[in-house]
């Protein structure tokens, strides 16, 4: 079996911890490890480090060698640009084709968080065994605790069986982020489960969909094929990608491909999208508030808030929801529940040309 | 005519600014220039430096001859330990007859604003041409523009007369900081004033004032004032200081004297007591919010806020209301309309034994 670990993002919601050259998933934002370390401390009890092919842009490549001494060099695949995640996967699976005629892989998103690792393990193991006796395209459905808008949804159909405890369905519909009538609506239902972004399915079998549902992108791949392994490779994935089209594989597959089955789990699982979710996640005290970094922190009359803090004593009165986030040059204050709007701070300052603090 | 500065306070409650080492008014809290520099420009176009003392402790004098070069070193009178404010003016009363036999002395706190300087100086003007005539001892009287229960409210009585425009009129009750309801009827009967903690009288007639009501600190003046000058003035300075009960002029003298005038005047004058109070004073854009300090400030859907920052960015999102401190060792996040109880915080760090935050 193979991981593809994607390590693409940008992360700009976690500013200003997170910068262009440090992204959400290299930094130490859930626990003390980073949370792409976290991502392999889980995984590699069931997948050797050596089997561990993680996926990332240039600029990048050198921390997560630093952060990630355990995974080989060589396993590092570099993106000249990005392209979302189904050139991506495919890229992956040209490579682990190249290792060995054909495997199971594991894709999994750098940047999430899982309560329960043991759990989590054992679905993947589940969603391993379905994908290689059904040659599906394998999901993780999360159940949902709410009528979240920003996830995709995942339809589940009819019971394909049921492997170590775990149901294995049939996905009838993809449904990309609703609004929050419709996603009420899926919540109510019992038979939607948000898209987790984790896929299991053989290097064979995902190809062969790209193939019918995404042929530019497979001819692409047909031609870095070819060149894996010779001086012309990095040239050769440069031109390919730079015509390739921005594209999910969710919306260029999955949502096409009569051939997904959905396991529905539950491991306390989070993609960890804002610093509101990160205050949903963390430890807290009995007036909800969460502290993290080794800055000495003092509440007075507050409540519901989270304070991340290297070093400096923050001390915070009166206030009630909120997020505080010091770093060396940058300092967020934002009310809990509108960290997406974190955004607009970084659009700002690039609209300023304040490079230095992206 | 001498001025007499009144700067022994701690100012905790501009924290985390203001420190032991740096009370309020050596902090450029409401301009570029510090509150007690604002201090002496302000009563300079009135009375030249030379004629300016300012009574201070031992810890601060050093960095008040640097904020002030123009005032004469021998001018700046060190108090061995605070003994509030009766102490602190006799012993400044005792220096100005030192100098000459008589003349009137106006006592300034060192860390109140003032909008209008132009009309202040015109009022003390006024103040001392009454205390000059009249023997009196002479407050000035602040418009109240709402029912604050933090100071103490002067009851004006019988019209003395009118200087200048500005109308004299005798005290008939000194009231210390009264509750809500009360404070409610002395804003509504129209004859209460703030006490601004602004004096003007002759250093005669206070030293006659103090040997009435408090005849004790009256004896330890008379021992001080056969040292004045010889090598044992700060030994016996010190030996009275310590015995002296800590009492303000205006509990131990003003609210028994029978001899006190005020003037009502308005002249945008703030005592500048908390962090609130600086967001009153301070200028706004259209949603209410203030920035001080160098740091860019970026302010998304926020309104009522104030930020002080030296250097790095701060970025506010959804916030209403609240008050951000940036410094190098600390940082406040408070509600506006609770900076009172930075206090608080202050003490915590206190009782932990944070010496180097306080």
């Amino acid at each position: 079996m193979h991981a593809v670990i994607m390590a693409g993002g940008r992360g700009t919601r976690f500013w200003p911890r997170s910068r262009e050259k440090k992204p959400k998933h290299l930094l130490d934002i859930v626990s003390d490890r980073t949370i792409i370390q976290e991502t392999v401390d889980r995984i590699r009890e069931l997948i050797k480090p050596k089997n561990i092919l993680i996926v990332t842009g240039r600029k990048h490549a050198r921390e997560l060698m630093k952060q990630l001494p355990e995974i080989p060099v060589k396993n590092i695949i570099i993106e000249p640009v990005g392209r979302n995640t189904a050139a991506c996967i495919g890229l992956a699976a040209l490579h682990i084709q190249k290792k060995m005629k054909d495997d199971i892989m594991v894709v999994l998103p750098s940047d999430h968080a899982i309560g329960n690792p043991d759990k989590y393990r054992s679905v993947i193991a589940t969603a391993a065994r379905a994908a290689e006796s059904e040659d599906a395209l394998v999901t993780i459905g999360i159940q949902p605790t709410g009528p979240h808008t920003g996830f995709g949804y995942l339809e589940g159909g009819k019971a394909v069986g049921s492997i170590g405890g775990d149901e294995v369905l049939r996905v009838k519909s993809i449904r990309e982020k609703p609004d929050l009538a419709l996603a009420r609506k899926f919540v109510k239902s019992g038979r939607f489960y948000w898209n987790s972004g984790m896929f299991v399915w053989k290097a064979s079998t995902i190809l062969r969909e790209i193939e019918q549902y995404l042929p530019d992108l497979y001819s692409g791949l047909m031609t870095i094929k070819d060149s894996l392994g010779t001086d012309s490779e990095a040239k050769t994935v440069s031109r390919v990608y730079l015509r390739q089209k921005s594209i999910s594989i969710d919306y260029g597959v999955m949502e096409k491909s009569k051939n997904v089955f959905v396991i529905p789990a539950d491991f306390g699982w989070s993609d960890v999208g804002s610093w509101d979710a990160l205050w949903d996640i963390s430890d807290k005290d009995k007036k909800k508030n969460a502290r993290t970094g080794s800055g000495m922190v003092l509440f007075e009359d507050t409540e519901g808030s989270l304070v991340y803090s290297p070093g400096k004593l923050v001390a915070l009165v009166g206030m009630k929801d909120v997020i505080v986030v010091e770093t060396k040059d940058a300092l967020l204050v934002c009310k809990r529940g509108q960290s997406q709007d974190v955004k607009k701070i970084v659009d700002a300052l690039e609209a300023l040309g304040q490079t230095q603090l992206l």
